[in-house]
């Protein structure tokens, strides 16, 4: 008899989104005229770089000739492609990488929610909360969480407020963790770790055999100096960390599916015997044998980003959301609401006015000024109180909904 | 401390591939002259087909376009696709399925290795010998798998050999078995498995609620009658059976990456309790919590397979290649060597010749005749004593390899 994998039951439905979709659908019902503007999802709007167009264009010629055609390339990605994000994202902040160090993959979700794979199932994991859901799910369905609480928190998962007291900084935590997944600039909260708080980990890390599992999907949003791109920027980093880059938010690739992790050699897991093992071994082992390699049209659309032209491009787009970004945290900042993040993140954090809940926040947005946006409980019970906007619509509408909350939202 | 997941360190190296590329190494620098012809790997070569290309400009066109732009699409695949392959690939047998019980994805490889992890651990898992090895390695770096015997044969998996002297058909295994990994077109052996035999393994697992995995890659390869394309041409099997589908072999995505699973909401898996659970919500869950689908572009290329072009072209290219398997399957017999598959196949398998070992015989093909194959030891203990040869080289390499088989090589 084929008995399932018990973990999966243990899962609640993915609430958040379908909540939300819900919620939209019947005040659409009921309102059928209303202009609504969703400012909810993480997902980009603006068409992919025109370097990228013309590499892609070139590339499906590639497969129309037998003289050019690829067939299976390697699971770990082409070299072309790995050479350029070690020399434009790495070598220039003086980190070095090798070439069988980084992994190119169809997207950080699938990396940051295979990657425990390679962990024994009696690791404790920490996260962050709120945090981003796939880091918990995955461990979920591997078996590691126990069970959920009814304060919405896994038994067996050490949990790191990150909330405006403690300036959306985790702290340490008092109980011994094994894997830490740490995701800056932050989703949902949009806040990013200096240096300082971040070497905190990274020495944490290395004094109790730990691993971080760092998601720096959004790094191409940092705007100020001291914010870390890469956890290796910190000393010691390369021993303890593995890093989740995407051109999903970067280059505008959430439907074309592109992202890397690096795993340097120097990072060890251990045996119950005590025997130290490279992760880079077991990470390419496990891409080896269940994965078969990001699309070679796709990934030499991910090499134009490194043209002059591309990083040109990508600049626009990450100004372009960036604009957007400002809009809203001014926007709502000069309504006396409270707002985090925007600032090195295309998300804005704000406090729910006058202590809604969030899902109350929710539906007033909604039903007031007609406007999405994602209640902070769907990311975690620290999320409560706090409410996600997105800088991802077009200009336009983003004003246009910054103008609603200003002049018709009643707080 | 960060504890490995001890089950990666049973698994030998990828021994099978690099050993051979040694070996063409090691010869080829003591003879650079030597004209190797590869029929070794499982790897298409022929151009994607004309209506793919167009159709891949036109999507790349469209993601340069705001209006027309795709950020995330559904994780379970585009509607657009879906509901051509339930037109093309099933409708046409009888066989009616929903749109939600179909998921594109990035390759068999990935679903067949993936698909596991939504069972127990409990599970016994049964395998052809030969096999594919990712079936078992998967389920190795799960930990289904017990110790790897001095045999070759993981002590806890069932292993169903498939011979010359059962005609390649597995036979019921005299302990129960919970999960069942079919391949049909078969790789390695290129055989195939009739209705009648067929029927036998569904008729097993509905009656021990086992669940069979049906490998049906290189589907667009059968040419004869009995052999079915889908297992859901067997009445019951949509109780018990999932199938695996791939654009790899019949329209080229070797390099391009697409394919899909089936999962009919009638087959169920088991909690220790006994309840029973539909595998088609638990895939959907894993699916979207740990992929996030297949890029726009590469679907769209997908979806010309199912234009009147598409289909005329994608039977060229099959055409060509089992042209070349002609070639190879006549040729070999024509020297007395025993030979079988090729026929519904691009795969020939054949029996070494002289009782050597696979190995010696393609250290024989190498050095005499400047030929790579596949030593069939290398899919598992029943391919000792038998030889892979694919049809996937150009038709001039192919005629050029079977002459020198047939005038020069010395049985």
């Amino acid at each position: 008899m084929a008995m399932i994998n018990e973990n999966y039951i243990k899962l609640p439905g993915s609430y958040l989104f379908s909540e939300i979709a819900k919620r939209v659908d019947a005040y659409k019902a009921e309102n059928p005229d209303a202009a609504i503007i969703k400012l909810g999802i993480g997902d980009v709007t603006r068409p992919l770089p025109p370097a990228v167009i013309s590499s892609m264009h070139k590339a499906v010629d590639e497969m129309a000739d037998e003289k050019t055609f690829r067939g299976y390339g390697p699971e770990q990605g082409y070299n072309f492609l790995i050479e350029k994000i070690i020399e434009f994202d790495y070598a220039p902040r003086g980190i070095s990488l090798n070439i069988d160090e980084v992994f190119v993959s169809d997207g950080s979700k699938s990396d940051t929610a295979n990657f425990q794979e390679i962990f024994g199932l009696e690791n404790k994991i920490a996260v962050t909360d709120p945090v981003y859901p796939v880091y918990v799910d995955s461990n979920v369905m591997a078996g590691r969480s126990g069970s959920l609480g009814a304060d919405g928190k896994w038994t067996d998962l050490t949990y790191m407020p990150c909330t405006a007291e403690n300036a959306f900084i985790p702290q340490l935590p008092n109980e011994k963790v094994d894997l830490i997944y740490l995701c800056f600039p932050n989703n949902p909260t949009g806040t990013t770790i200096s240096k300082t708080e971040l070497k905190k980990w990274v020495d944490y890390a290395k004094d109790n055999k730990s691993i971080i599992l760092y998601d720096a999907a959004y790094e191409a949003y940092i705007q100020e100096d001291d914010v870390p791109h890469s956890i290796y920027e910190i000393e010691g980093a390369k021993e303890v960390a593995v890093e989740f880059r995407s051109f999903s938010k970067n280059a505008g690739f959430t439907g074309t599916r592109c992202s890397y992790t690096v795993v340097p050699k120097e990072v060890l897991g251990y045996t119950a015997s005590g025997e130290a093992i490279e992760l880079n071994k077991l990470w390419n082992r496990r891409q080896t044998t269940k994965f078969n390699g990001v699309p070679y049209i796709i990934q030499k659309g991910a090499e134009a980003v490194y043209t002059l032209e591309g990083q040109q491009q990508i600049k626009s787009l990450v100004d372009y959301y960036m604009t957007n970004a400002k809009i809203i945290r001014e926007g709502i900042q000069s309504t006396g609401i409270e707002v985090f993040g925007g600032v090195n993140a295309p998300y804005i954090w704000l406090k729910t006015p006058t202590g809604q809940d969030s899902w109350s926040f929710f539906d007033k947005l909604l039903h007031d000024v007609n406007i999405v946006g994602t209640p902070g409980a769907g990311f975690g019970p620290s999320g409560e109180g706090y409410f996600r906007l997105t800088a991802f619509a077009s200009k336009k509408s983003t004003e246009e909904a910054i103008d609603r909350i200003k002049t018709r939202l009643k707080l």
